[in-house]
């Protein structure tokens, strides 16, 4: 990635799923594959998850030039019984492969009350956030972890063969939003590091270390070094269990390098009704809300949120308001975009 | 309870399982229940996690006589689909459910591919890691999770309402041990702050907040105050969404006092060969935990070690040469024992 400006451009997300669905088409995805690609990661946009939107378009279209992902993957399930599936994502992008498995997680855990669905041969898959929503959506519990970049070393050592290995649970309450937990066994997920690069920022002590093992508040020398682990030895053993689920069930690669094909994920759906009735759940799932939203503040707190729930703000706002995206990011988009050959422009406001 | 010595006792596995079943099935628990209970709790002081161990007896038998635990619960499964169960533990001892959740969860999963079962009327049920062993030892990779004690402040807030919800995962390797993680959601779990004080050491800043919510490193003033979430708003955040696993879905009671009767318990098993051959499985984990302990080490790490390969060390040293108890627990047991008429003797090596 070249220079990027900080300056924030806010666009539509009518025009910038609208670009990023016409950029996957133009480089070869067919027509609702694109258009899924571009809702998915405007959505990140939409909530405020930056590190998993747009920001990555041109990485994605870039190797689906490359031909390192493929643009018409033909994803199978190799390997099921009732309850489970394997899918081959036949190197197509992770977010299609993960919609499919999330989405027949949903349908077997119907059935049978639970399902758990693995993915191989994949790749970068996005915000799981996405793909538990779906769960929720469906009036499941839903679960989701993946393989990710290794940029930690194991408690106690050094070298960089820890994955970052993200998890998300969602579950439906009888507000217009899910609690919706996503984040990285990491204290931070890797693609902020970019993004402080690219605003010139410096990052906080406690997110990681230099390629000497000592602390930094370098974004680019933490690049060349190590993640921290969130709680240190709790993170890394989530992350290793994490690797085991997403990468060593579902036959992909895992640690550095070892296993099968490309990345790997795991979703799991548990339907609320195998266990209490939904409209009961939803009920309880409020007071929940309710008990936590109302406790008293802490000294200088704004407030006290659940998972999912800020992002459900951000989301709320920025359909009717726009989006405010890194300037260079929205710049190299459209770039990139003419480059290709696709004629659509961000609609600023 | 009373003043407890901090010194050492180092006592044999086979007289402290003895000496605990004994006291169980004194207070009215069926003669295969209580050595379950002695075998479990014993496992936990083996493995070293003296947190979840025998430690917690004397309050067992004691709830056992006041008869807020079941001595003799009838534990039945009373909703079900294919692959889940929801398993009502008639106010029993939380190790008896779990062990009948995870058996049932791991028949399910043999079938099905994975399963889930969860739990509710339940009490407090130890060391999660038993129980996902449990569903390695099968050839499956096991999921745990339990709500625990309201020690935590939701991020923001200051009020206790937020608990400890561990969790667990297992998976097997070529190596004689299990890759087995057990972590609380807060920076320690909650009876380290009683082993601090039975000690009477401090606790590192970090852990915990007094009822001021200020960083304290006494352990008494701690336990008036909050523990403080792993990671901060990733603690909270997974220490939520467990509560709505175990205890939401369950029918358990979660939050502070919401919902239905007694603790909550949430178990999965996923059977290996469902998604991969087991034996490839095992051997791809012995490459990942290979890689992994022979990573190079940072300054001052004595090794490194996979979630589970200490405890089972401690295990295999412990039970040849004995356990080292803190002595004080060890009194109170043998006065306890003595007090019901139990006429089993620790056996001090």
């Amino acid at each position: 990635m070249t220079m990027i400006s900080g300056a924030v451009r806010t666009v539509t997300a009518e025009s910038l799923t609208d670009i990023v669905e016409a950029m996957f088409a133009r480089v070869g995805m067919p027509a609702p594959d694109a258009r899924f690609m571009g809702e998915c990661l405007v959505d990140a946009d939409l909530r405020g998850v930056h590190s998993h939107g747009t920001r990555y378009a041109v990485n994605y279209v870039r190797s689906l030039q490359k031909g390192t992902w493929n643009p018409k993957p033909s994803m199978k399930i190799v390997r099921e019984k009732a309850a489970t599936a394997v899918i081959d994502a036949d190197r197509g992008a992770g977010h299609l492969a993960s919609k499919f498995a999330m989405s027949v997680a949903i349908d077997k855990a119907k059935m049978y009350g639970t399902a758990t669905v693995s993915v191989r041969n994949s790749n970068h898959c996005g915000a799981l956030a996405f793909y538990t929503q779906m769960a929720s959506d469906a009036g499941c519990i839903g679960f989701a972890s993946t393989t990710a970049g290794r940029l930690m070393a194991p408690w106690g050592g050094v070298d960089r063969i820890i994955a970052l290995n993200p998890l998300s649970w969602a579950a439906p309450t009888n507000k217009p939003w899910s609690v919706d937990l996503d984040m990285a066994t990491s204290v931070i997920a890797g693609s902020k590091l970019g993004m402080a690069i690219e605003k010139g920022e410096k990052i906080p002590l406690g997110w990681a270390l230099d390629e000497n093992g000592q602390p930094t508040e370098d974004p680019a020398a933490a690049q060349k070094g190590t993640l921290l682990p969130v709680g240190g030895p709790k993170g890394y053993g989530m992350s290793v269990c994490l690797d085991i689920i997403s990468g060593v069930l579902s036959g992909a690669t895992f640690g550095k390098g070892l296993g099968g094909p490309g990345g790997g994920q795991f979703f799991q759906a548990n339907d609320i009704e195998a266990f209490v009735p939904l409209a009961k759940f939803k009920m309880l799932m409020g007071d929940l809300v309710d008990q936590i939203k109302t406790s008293s503040l802490a000294p200088g707190s704004t407030g006290i949120f659940l998972p999912g729930e800020i992002e459900w703000n951000n989301k709320t706002k920025r359909v009717k308001e726009g989006i405010p995206m890194t300037g260079g990011v929205m710049d190299e988009i459209e770039a990139v975009a003419r480059e290709i050959g696709v004629d659509c422009r961000l609609k600023d406001v």
